[in-house]
């Protein structure tokens, strides 16, 4: 059972291991509501759980940890355990699916751990931690049903009251429900009044359904780029305690969990990665009843793999209207190209790239089609360079 | 002249306005030495210069208050000044040149200064803003060449020395020179065994030329992408703190401060702009005497226009082996991109775009050209994608 001696015992013992995140207020972030951020994306190994798996190492016992720590995890969870284990001088064993990227393999090896990649996808990884635990007599660590790593994972709950005292809303991701039942729990315990909400990304929205099951029930399939909360069951544990101190679940849509990133880029200076961000949707696309309240957003981690970001950035140009492509059909006749790169420099957009193409069969002999890819400051600035370009007689194809 | 007691009732004063900006151990850039991370770019309006622009505000009288502040700046100046007039109930007007970024102009509004786009360049706005000055009575604030402004961004040496008590060593980053004077001056004034090194852009080495020659040199042209260190001429005042207080100063080059901005995003979460990311840079490509020691890079500003953002990620993906365009000669014959992608799926790449050419008047009738971007894992995956392709028979143009 989680108590609050737990927590606060693992707040003692992750002095040596963790860093007390800081509370960062938002001032760009805040209208209807003050938001501060909670930000477990700056903890050490880039996410908040090295706080549970911390705690839960240093209850083994001496031969426990002589043993050996077992875990299975492609992202956050495999580099809190090897870095706890590392310090704590138990050797780990990392089971790992063998397409997991490059980087996060380097990174929990660095930590100190041994990673095994095992054929297949997460349940195979799993099956095989599970082999090994059974002939090693290792202890494996479960990233979120277990009771230290939720009182661990608390450790949140306790800072933020201490950081914010009169706060009035904590929103907190949800994946297998570990970090929201520790935080939860630390919270109503110190005051019962504060709400606590929990936020799943829509294509992954395992507890939310459950919720409103009334039982844990597993998904087929999840699919969302917030890979750290791609969770197909809750954990038995942490469904209970949802349901006994979590106020409300929402969920976020993709591209909502992408414009918090980019928000999170551009306004907080911050990097969080799909699963850390999506408090920070659910509070700006308005799921939550937090109008004049002071709310705290735990932005959870910041382990992104910076393809993906450079993807959800390029979206994010787009969809903001500082980075667009357009398509121009053109007369196949000398000094065209000039004439529309004329246009665009005399209206301020930054031609990035030209595609010139004549060989379609599906057109006119006469004619070709180019598309123009540039940065521009707003929708604003590309109104007028589309509006210069049919004055001067091109035909923009929409 | 800036004393130690005005930087103490800057430090004071400022409690209403800035946040302690954390100190942050970055694990992953300490080796040789330990690294720390000062990290002004979390500051409110996402860079140090709040500090100095509200302690100089704060010390006019209620009259020059009344008689409205000006300034003259693109960049992270005009955000800190036009918060600091607000919160202290002063109006302002800050000029900028009128190709600066929407966004820059947006968010100095947004702080509830008055923005008054002058065509042309940093000194035609500098000069309308002096006009301005000289009609309506109101105060310039200087960027950089002023005591008061200095004992501002000196209360970050006074936080570095509490939050770290035995550093050894402070790296900071060099415009004009305000910040390091400030900096270099508190901790010098604390401990003088502390080192202070100052760090430009290569392509902004104004302070560095200057001290190499003993007099204070002006640039005819500085082009970096860290344009908030994009500075021809140091200032009076700071020339002479440089020399007094600051160690020894260096350069680094626009692949260096790239390389430093992806490493900050990567392994610590952390956005920040050219010009913050130069002293990571200076320790990260060994232009310092520091190993062993304990040391502090000040980061001193996030502000950085999301477009150049997206193109240094790019570059540092390619520059990393984790993204690629191959060029592949084929024959003009049917299945050709079929036997690519299946070569290219096997092996794990991720195809991003594809360009197939034919018409290119420089090659045989019978032959055409794929251009393939894709997204790898790292140098090693593209060299084995690379020799599978040519056993297959294609022909790789390098």
């Amino acid at each position: 059972m989680v108590t609050l001696d737990k927590v606060y015992q693992a707040a003692f013992v992750l002095k040596d291991a963790a860093r007390k995140t800081d509370l960062i207020y938002s001032q760009k972030l805040s209208g209807k509501s003050e938001i501060y951020l909670k930000t477990e994306n700056l903890q050490v190994t880039g996410s908040f759980k090295l706080r549970g798996a911390y705690y839960k190492i240093s209850k083994l016992t001496e031969e426990q940890k002589k043993a050996g720590i077992i875990a299975c995890s492609a992202g956050n969870h495999a580099q809190g355990v090897a870095l706890a284990a590392t310090k704590m001088g138990a050797k780990s064993v990392i089971c790992m699916p063998d397409g997991a990227p490059i980087s996060k393999v380097e990174a929990t090896k660095a930590l100190g751990a041994e990673v095994v990649l095992v054929p297949g996808a997460y349940d195979d990884a799993y099956a095989h931690a599970c082999k090994l635990r059974d002939e090693t007599g290792a202890t494996m660590i479960h990233p979120f049903d277990d009771d230290e790593v939720i009182a661990g994972q608390g450790t949140i709950g306790l800072e933020i009251m201490e950081q914010l005292p009169d706060v009035d809303a904590v929103i907190v991701p949800i994946g297998g429900g570990g970090l929201i039942s520790g935080v939860a729990y630390a919270v109503k315990q110190l005051n019962p009044n504060v709400k606590v909400y929990g936020v799943q990304a829509e294509r992954a929205a395992s507890m939310f359904g459950s919720r409103k099951k009334g039982e844990a029930i597993t998904l087929d399939r999840v699919s969302t780029f917030a890979d750290g909360i791609a969770v197909k069951h809750p954990g038995d544990i942490t469904f209970d305690m949802v349901q006994k101190y979590v106020d409300d679940i929402v969920t976020v849509t993709e591209d909502e969990i992408a414009t918090a990133i980019l928000t999170l880029i551009e306004k907080q200076k911050l990097i969080a990665e799909g699963a850390g961000a999506v408090s920070v949707a659910a509070a700006m696309f308005g799921k939550l009843p937090i109008e004049g309240k002071k709310v705290v957003c735990v932005v959870s981690g910041g382990n992104i793999d910076v393809n993906i970001l450079s993807r959800v950035i390029t979206r994010g140009l787009v969809t903001t209207g500082r980075n667009t492509t357009l398509q121009i059909a053109l007369e196949d006749k000398p000094g065209q190209l000039l004439g529309v790169s004329t246009i665009i420099s005399k209206c301020g957009g930054n031609v990035v790239s030209v595609h010139h193409e004549r060989s379609d069969a599906n057109m006119a002999v006469a004619s070709c089609f180019l598309h123009i890819g540039m940065e521009t400051r707003d929708f604003e600035q590309i109104e007028e360079i589309k509006s210069e370009l049919r004055k001067a007689g091109f035909q923009i194809v929409e």
